[in-house]
């Protein structure tokens, strides 16, 4: 590999703005897998662990303005938004603080030897333990909190496992501040900076997930990336677990009774929904189906007016902007296929948002060139597919690939338990990771109830990549057969020294 | 496809017994898939579910005698074993009946809403549901605790997961019998047939894997034959999660203090372990690191006693056999090798336990010859490395791969915490998914706390396939947002009137 350099750029110009860095050659990515496994040792200690992250948060917070303007240039993604999403990150770190304190996540359960059972029961005592070293892969679209210091970050150095994170071209500079500032939070609790290692490149990135000491991964961005990352990491010699977030259209059912109770209300918050950050969000609502008919058409009234007002605005990058620029001349030249707001190119650096409607019946023939429709399209646009019946409505959700998030708007009298509200809610079920009533995709919490994750493509696997079981990702259990008390470690003790909610002979104890 | 025939094969002879059934063609697996489909939701239940494992326990039971004899027929295990394995099958549907019953492993979160979030956290639900048809790959060496109604079957029925099986060719009859019993059980609680599926044949069990309504898979088999289907898994179109289980070293370490404490006791519980089952067993202790010197010359005269008193066995297939004989032949055949008890072929159609001695040294090489030795033979093999210093011994340990277990032998005043023993535990730790102290492999309790399972290859995820947490390979989770309490279900509803264990606004609720 070539030391090819890597530029910082301002997408509101698309001119370079500095040279940050040059790719990582293989033996740079060997190098930062060994720092990195040479500090899993300085993260074993939970006490130490859940200071280091504490510290992560108050540092970034006091680096905030530096880091708030660093993330604009790079991102054009504006200072309130960056704002707030530096705070989630920070409030990230500190739940995941609380959560290693509390020790929930070791899992821990101990059986006393019980000769009743079939076969008998000996002494067995199971904890979970890091797995090692974890490749993180940044999104685009979140420079903070699915990047360098995110939620895969948060979480697996919870979990006592150091990261390799694997930037993203959007905001090399970023990255490299917020590497530099969890280096030093790392350094005052003797953590050698190896337990935060940063590449660039997407060679790099290839050599990362396939190196033999990272024994995990986490990644967040495009279906076409994300596979190709999850095949290799499929195709070692020994395989690791790879959570990826690809992809999701996010549908929205909205009832012909909330249509007709609050049609407009419906479309002012879709509209909203869609072109919030420029649409550039992986929970985007990007297929609607809405009824046939006056209520529909009201929604759809108010949704032309409110998406007409909203201002273009600067994508991520240029590359991206050619092909949400592509992706809905694609999709505006379906026959059968309107477009009440035409979405596209906005300024020289701008898109602007829009909306396309179909008829549902058109999405439920299989293989049918409709069937663009049904994938993401990254970007300011949504497609509202209009249905003539509840049975067409149906057909096409059958069809839909998984989702992160499933909605569904209902009448009041069908929140309240009348009419169809349940049959919906388990009929989004099997779709999505995270189905809503009467709200809004976008916005993810950061909750010990959070699930940010959902059937392929959304994720490629069970887990979550927000929320407190994110940490789940990274560790194994062990069982200890025989060991006597001096020996085992004190999570696994009769006498609980360090006070952890586990099951002990088959009892809950918290 | 053609329909190639099934036969029933009595291993103490080769010859065939009667012709079970015809390989299943694509369109019959198809056909088992979907009626599997079609019978989720009568396991929506949990209480009809709980009482379909019981009566699968009750039946099981019922028809022991025929059960065992037409195992033994087809395994050769005799019938001592073969009732104590069905008893623990048994025993392991009643516990997950208990399981299903207590509701834990639905991981219920409740948050209510919280604006001093950042961001605010809304109303959010989180709880688990079964993944959907589980393919099942039944084990050779455990025609009833590893194949039709064993652990992967038991624990994906708990969580709610229709189950198709590919049958082992070992014990083809078998496989019919249970799974007719299990059916029987179905009807008792108006579950449809479906909910259990059988199939024969090596294609129908790639095109299983690959089939688009299952959702996951268990097997327990070859590190061949896993590692296939776990790439034909990932390589589908939507990847599925592979749980396998694959192969297994066991590593043994036996200090030096302990082989001078009871040198001869560990000689003879090493020979026992062994040869356990004619070695069939896939936590069969299959590398020993012993001292060199008097102490440890001591414990392999005992091994060599015990194991020369052993009688030969059939195993379990004559292609077994045939790999057992050559597999022994490569290893004893490498330099620096000795065969204190040679084993091999014995009569006809059996094969005789026994155990070579290397020095330790010979495995500290990278890409040498002797990692062969390093490789599992399965059937009544095991290589003792003789080591010079706890160096050379670390050195063999540090060049391992993933193992189900690992044990240590420790002397008395080790246990209690005097020289190396929780050093030797951490070094262990990373090797396996269970770690013993002063006991040995063979036996795998069905506990809460056990886990089975390690790193690759023993298994291919994180999680077991013994043991109460095994559930959680059949499931996702899935968090709802600002759901109606009249829509919830009713897992997830403030009054719990479920009762289940659940973390309600943070508060561990038991």
């Amino acid at each position: 590999m070539a030391a090819a350099p890597v530029w910082s750029v301002d997408p509101r110009t698309g001119k370079q703005r500095e040279q940050v860095a040059v790719e990582a050659t293989a033996h740079e990515v060997d190098e930062a897998v060994r720092a990195a496994y040479e500090a899993r040792s300085a993260l074993a200690d939970r006490t130490v662990r859940a200071a280091f992250l504490r510290t992560a948060a108050d540092l970034l917070e006091g680096a905030k303005d530096q880091l708030v303007e660093a993330a604009d240039a790079e991102t054009a993604l504006g200072p309130v938004r960056l704002t707030g999403e530096l705070a989630r990150t920070c409030y990230q770190f500190r739940a995941f603080a609380d959560i290693v304190d509390e020790g929930a996540f070791l899992d821990v359960v101990i059986n006393h030897p019980d000769d009743t059972a079939t076969p008998p029961i000996p002494d067995l005592r199971r904890y979970k333990v890091p797995l090692g070293v974890v490749a993180v892969y940044a999104a685009s679209n979140f420079p903070f909190a699915f990047s360098v210091p995110g939620g895969d970050t948060a979480s697996a150095l919870a979990a006592g496992c150091p990261v390799v994170v694997k930037a993203h071209p959007d905001h090399p500079a970023l990255s490299e501040l917020v590497a530099a500032v969890l280096r030093r939070a790392a350094a005052r609790h003797d953590i050698p900076g190896g337990v935060l290692g940063l590449l660039h490149g997407f060679e790099a990135g290839v050599e990362l997930v396939r190196h033999p000491l990272v024994a995990a991964a986490g990644f967040t961005g495009s279906v076409r990336g994300g596979r190709a990352l999850f095949d290799a990491a499929a195709a070692r010699p020994v395989p690791i677990p790879f959570h990826g977030e690809l992809g999701s259209l996010n549908p929205v059912v909205i009832t012909e009774a909330a249509a007709a109770e609050r049609g407009e209300a419906i479309g002012a918050g879709l509209a909203g929904s869609m072109t919030l950050g420029v649409g550039q969000f992986c929970v985007k609502p990007g297929l609607v189906l809405a009824p046939a008919g006056a209520a529909g058409d009201r929604l759809v009234k108010s949704l032309t007016d409110a998406v007409s007002d909203t201002d273009a605005g600067v994508l991520l990058d240029h590359r991206m902007r050619d092909n949400f620029i592509a992706g809905v001349a694609e999709r505006a030249g379906l026959p059968d296929v309107e477009s009440p707001v035409t979405p596209g190119a906005g300024g020289e650096h701008t898109v602007s948002p829009g909306f396309l409607t179909v008829p549902a019946q058109k999405l439920t023939v299989p293989g049918g060139e409709h069937d663009l429709l049904l994938e993401e399209c990254f970007g300011p646009l949504t497609v509202v597919a209009r249905y003539a019946s509840e049975a067409e409505a149906s057909a096409v959700l059958s069809r839909l690939p998984g989702n992160l998030t499933a909605t569904v708007q209902l009448s009041t009298e069908e929140a309240a338990g009348s009419g169809r509200g349940a049959e919906i809610l388990a009929e989004l079920t099997p779709l999505a990771g995270r189905v809503l009533v009467n709200g809004w995709p976008t916005g993810v919490a950061v909750a010990p109830a959070q699930h940010h994750g959902g059937p392929y493509p959304a994720t490629t696997s069970t887990s979550t990549s927000v929320g407190g079981t994110a940490i789940e990702r990274w560790l194994r259990p062990v069982a200890y057969q025989g060991a006597p008390e001096a020996l085992l470690p004190p999570e696994l003790r009769d006498d609980n020294p360090l006070g952890l909610p586990r099951r002990f002979n088959g009892r809950l104890e918290r």
